[in-house]
């Protein structure tokens, strides 16, 4: 196999989930039905790789020194939501209506993993909350034990800047059967039970 | 999301099994972790579209005018296998011992798709069989329909030039449980049944 065709099996599988069966199918049928396809992600990954950045005042991704959310200026500055990573918010972006703003912390608190709070730029966080008039902060962290210990964490931080505190419900996933769902879910969800 | 970021996840979607979901873990996961390797595919991806043409002699992919295997001169020069594309090509060297030469097709005989002899590079190969001292045409096409086609005019084509032609077995897979053997291929590893 030529070098240069072995090398481009190899650097495909930098991205997730390929293995070495479909990194050679992806440059092979690149390279026999769509060269400009391949050519085009080429240039957009080398432009996006260097590009991409963090906005200055939510550090989601962005190119721009300002995101378009935080840019935007047509969304309710009383509500910021916080989350663990950039993919979070455009999963919140997507599926709700959400109209607030938004706060990303590239991670979570873990002692293990050397990150403070100043890794995850809260001291940025606490700033906002104090000058911006921010009325509630939604904690939207994982519901693992390092995301609920990171919640806790920035509910303290809510409180001592005077800003309502507020966290997903949990509960029964929508489709789930309750047989099926695990004892500590069922608990939180039969203990937060609402009138219909 | 940032419109660099969303080209990112729309150009990804070029590369085969990739949907809207997967593309955007990628670029995510590209971003937060390994933007070294992103830009690495990047270089490597511009490199081999542009620069992976077809070896002269044996019309495999070749970043040369020859590729390694017509280059080296180890090969046994009186085997010729002629597969239809590149990966069939791949895929044989990478499971069998076979020491001789090779010719890419890079297609298969069908008036659908108006792929006769001539775009299928048939008139070299043809040279290649009166010049070149071939004693035996393994044809390894596909055993489907037009592969079956393509090696029966390959046939005729090696009867012309006095090569001997020969075909993979059909038969029941290693493994493969008779219950579950399609008709037609049972009835062929019955016909072609060996002594023991």
């Amino acid at each position: 196999m030529s070098a240069l065709l072995r090398r481009l099996i190899d650097d495909l599988r930098c991205l997730p989930g390929v293995g070495p069966k479909s990194a050679q199918r992806m440059a092979y049928q690149l390279l026999e039905r769509d060269r400009d396809g391949g050519r085009r992600l080429a240039a957009t990954l080398a432009e996006a790789m260097t590009g991409i950045g963090h906005c200055r005042r939510c550090r989601d991704y962005s190119e721009n020194e300002l995101c378009a959310i935080c840019l935007g200026g047509n969304r309710d500055q009383q509500l910021l939501c916080i989350v663990e990573s950039p993919i979070d918010l455009a999963a919140i972006e997507q599926a709700t209506g959400y109209r607030g703003n938004y706060f990303v912390m590239h991670g979570r608190l873990s002692a293990i993993d050397g990150r403070g709070p100043r890794e995850l730029g809260l001291d940025l966080l606490a700033n906002r909350l104090l000058e911006e008039g921010v009325q509630e902060l939604i904690i939207a962290t994982n519901a693992t034990v390092e995301g609920e210990a990171t919640a806790h964490y920035l509910a303290e931080l809510a409180r001592s800047a005077d800003v309502r505190a507020t966290r997903l419900a949990h509960g029964v996933p929508l489709g789930g059967e309750l047989e099926f769902v695990d004892r500590g879910t069922l608990a939180l969800a039969f203990g937060s039970r609402q009138s219909l």
